[in-house]
C-alpha cells in the first residue's frame, strides 16, 4: 500500500537525478519513506537515494516494491505547474500507479521489479572529502568539457584541483581551503573520472547549492547531496578511470 | 478596394487561427469586415472566422476576395514588435496586397482566390455545449498527447471528461459543473476526435481564456471562440473518429 | 609580451565581430592596444579592427603577433558571467595564451600566425554616407531577408533605401533625411550586396546603437562602428555585386 501527496518540485528534483542513471526505477516502499536504488547499464556509476516521510506533503506506507518508468513521471510532472501537489496512488492489486495533477488523472502501469537490476552497493570510503559549492563545481566542469571526455579530482591538504587536458589545451580550477566549505584531507589524493556522467550528476543535482565530494587514489568518487531541503539524502558512485601513462 | 490598419497582436491572432489548417486563404472582404473559410487539405477540419471592421484601427472595403499565402504573413509579422500597427492595402488592379510596417513595405504578390477551396461550412447541432476554461483545456490536451492519438470528450449532466488510451496507461481529465462556466447537456454524449487537430486547434486560440465545446454523439465536434477582445468570432468544426470496439 | 585583463563584455564583443569572417585571427599587439584584420575565406569581406589599451582593465604590451582559434575564445567566454573580468597572458616562450576567468584557467595553443592571411586592406572612400540607427538596419534587414539573397543600398540626397526583390515579392525600407543622425549624398548612388555577408556582419555588432555605411556606384560598402563603448573602432568591407541586367 502506497498514497502519498508531493510536491511537483520535490519529485521533479527525484525524477533529475534518477533519469541521470536508468529510465525504469524500483521505488522501495517503506512506512518511513522512500528508497531508491541504482546502477547505470554500463555498471559505471551508481546512485543511492533516500526520501524521509516528512518530505511529502502527505504519507502513508507498507512496505513494497513500485517499478516506474521514469519518462512516464516526466510527462506527467510537465502537466504541472511550480507550486502544485501531485497526488500519488499504489494499486498494487491492479498494478496500477495512479497519479493526478490538477483535474487531470494518469492510471500507468507499472514495471515488473523483479526486470529491474537491484545494485548491491559497495562501501566505499575514499579518504579525502571536499565540500564545494555548486556554481564553482558547474564552472570547472563547463570548462573541462570543452577540452576532454575526462576530468582529473585531487584534494590536498589545501586545496581541491579539478584539470583536463586535449591534445593541445589544458584547463584547471583550484579552489584553495579559504574558498571551501569543508576540506579534509591528510595527503594528496588523486583519481581521473569519465567527464559525461560526473557531469550528468551533477548537473542533475538541482536543489543543492553545494555538494560533498569524496576522492582517494584511482578510487571510486562518492558525491553527496541533499533533496527536497535536506528532507532527503542522495549519494552518487563513479569509478575511477585508470589513468594511462 | 480594401485599406485597413490593424495592430500586429490581432493580425498576428488570425494567422495563428487560420495556419492551423491551411497555407492560403481566401480573405472576404465587404464593407463591415473580413470573412474567412478554410477547410484542411484532408477534409477533416473547418475554420470560419468573421472579424469585424471595429478590430481594425481604420478599415475601409469594398467587397472583393483576396488570395494570401499564409507564410508571407507571418514574415510580415516578424518584422512587428508588439504594439505595431500594420497597414495594409490592396491594389486590385496590379494585384499586389502593400502591407507597410514601420518604414518597411513589402509588396506581395496575391493568390489567385479561384484557386483556393471554398468549403461549404455544414450546419452543424450538437446537442450538448460546454464552456471550458482554456488552462485546463490545455493541460487535458497535453496529458492525453503522452498516450494516445486520440481523445473522446463527453458532456453529462454534471461534467465534461477528456479521455485518451494507449497500450498500457489512460488520461482522463473532469471538470464538473461547478468548475465550468457553462454546461448543458440533458444527456450523456460522447464523440473520439484525432488529438493532432484538437490540439492544434486549441493551441492556436490565443487572446480567448476560455471556448465553447459543443459534442454530440459521434458527430462533429464545433469550438467557438472569440479573436480580437471579442470584436471577432471564430469557429473550428471537427469530425470525429469513429470508434473501433 | 602581452599582459591584460578585459571585460567579457568586451571581449565577447570582439569574438562577435571576428568570428563572422573567420574562424582563426591574428592580433597584432603593441603597446597602445590590440589590431585586427582578416579577410572572409573567399575574398568578399574584410574586417579592420583597433582596440585601445584603454578599453582594458589593465593592459602591458610589446609588439607582437598571436595567432588565435576564435572558438577557444568562445568556449573560455561561455565559463564566464556577465561583469566579470578575464585575464590574459601570452607566454611567447612557450607558446601559450593563459586565460584565468575566476577560479578557471585554460592554457591555450596558439595558432602560427604565419600561417593565417594578413589581408591588404584597400583604400575605399565611396561617396555617399549615412549613419543609421542599428534598429531600423536590422528590421530591413529581416524584410529583405524573406525574399532574396541580395539587397540593393541607396543613398540619395535626402534618403537611405534599402531594396530587395525576389521573384512575386519585393521589401523596401526608406528612411528619411530627418530619421537619419548623418546623411551625406550629393548625387543618388547605389550597390548591390549579398544579403547573408551584410546580415550576418550587422547583426555581430551588438555593443552600437549606431553605424554608418559609406555607399558608392557598384562601389565596396564601408560599414563603421565602435566597439568597447567608443574605445575601439572597427570597420567592415563588403564587395559589391555586379547587378544584372
Amino acid at each position: 500500500m502506497f498514497k502519498a501527496k508531493i510536491k511537483m518540485e520535490v519529485l521533479r528534483e527525484l525524477v533529475e537525478v534518477i533519469s541521470t542513471l536508468v529510465s525504469e526505477v524500483k521505488l522501495s516502499i517503506s512506512k518511513d519513506g522512500i528508497g531508491v536504488k541504482a546502477v547505470d547499464p554500463s555498471h559505471v556509476a551508481m546512485l543511492v537515494l533516500d526520501l524521509n516521510k516528512s518530505a511529502f506533503e502527505e504519507f502513508a506506507g507498507e512496505p513494497t516494491e513500485i517499478g516506474v518508468d521514469i519518462e512516464k513521471l516526466k510527462e506527467v510532472l510537465r502537466l504541472s505547474k511550480p507550486g502544485d501537489i501531485l497526488d500519488l496512488q499504489f494499486d498494487g492489486g491492479k498494478n496500477r500507479l495512479v497519479i493526478k495533477v490538477g483535474n487531470v488523472t494518469r492510471h500507468m502501469s507499472i514495471v515488473d521489479p523483479a526486470g529491474i537490476t537491484d545494485p548491491k552497493v559497495p562501501n566505499v570510503s575514499p579518504p579525502g572529502v571536499a565540500t564545494v559549492k555548486m556554481d564553482e563545481l558547474r564552472q570547472g566542469i563547463r570548462g573541462s568539457e570543452s577540452i576532454s571526455d575526462h576530468v582529473t579530482l585531487t584534494l590536498e591538504p589545501e586545496a581541491f584541483t579539478m584539470h583536463s587536458e586535449g591534445e593541445t589545451d589544458r584547463v584547471d580550477m583550484r579552489l584553495g581551503k579559504e574558498s571551501l566549505p569543508l576540506l579534509e584531507s591528510k595527503e594528496s589524493v588523486k583519481s581521473m573520472y569519465p567527464l559525461d556522467f560526473f557531469s550528468s550528476m551533477v548537473k542533475s543535482i538541482t536543489s543543492s547549492d553545494q555538494v560533498t565530494l569524496h576522492v582517494g587514489n584511482e578510487y571510486p568518487l562518492k558525491i553527496e547531496f541533499d533533496v527536497a531541503g535536506g528532507k532527503g539524502k542522495g549519494r552518487f558512485l563513479l569509478a575511477p578511470r585508470v589513468e594511462e601513462d
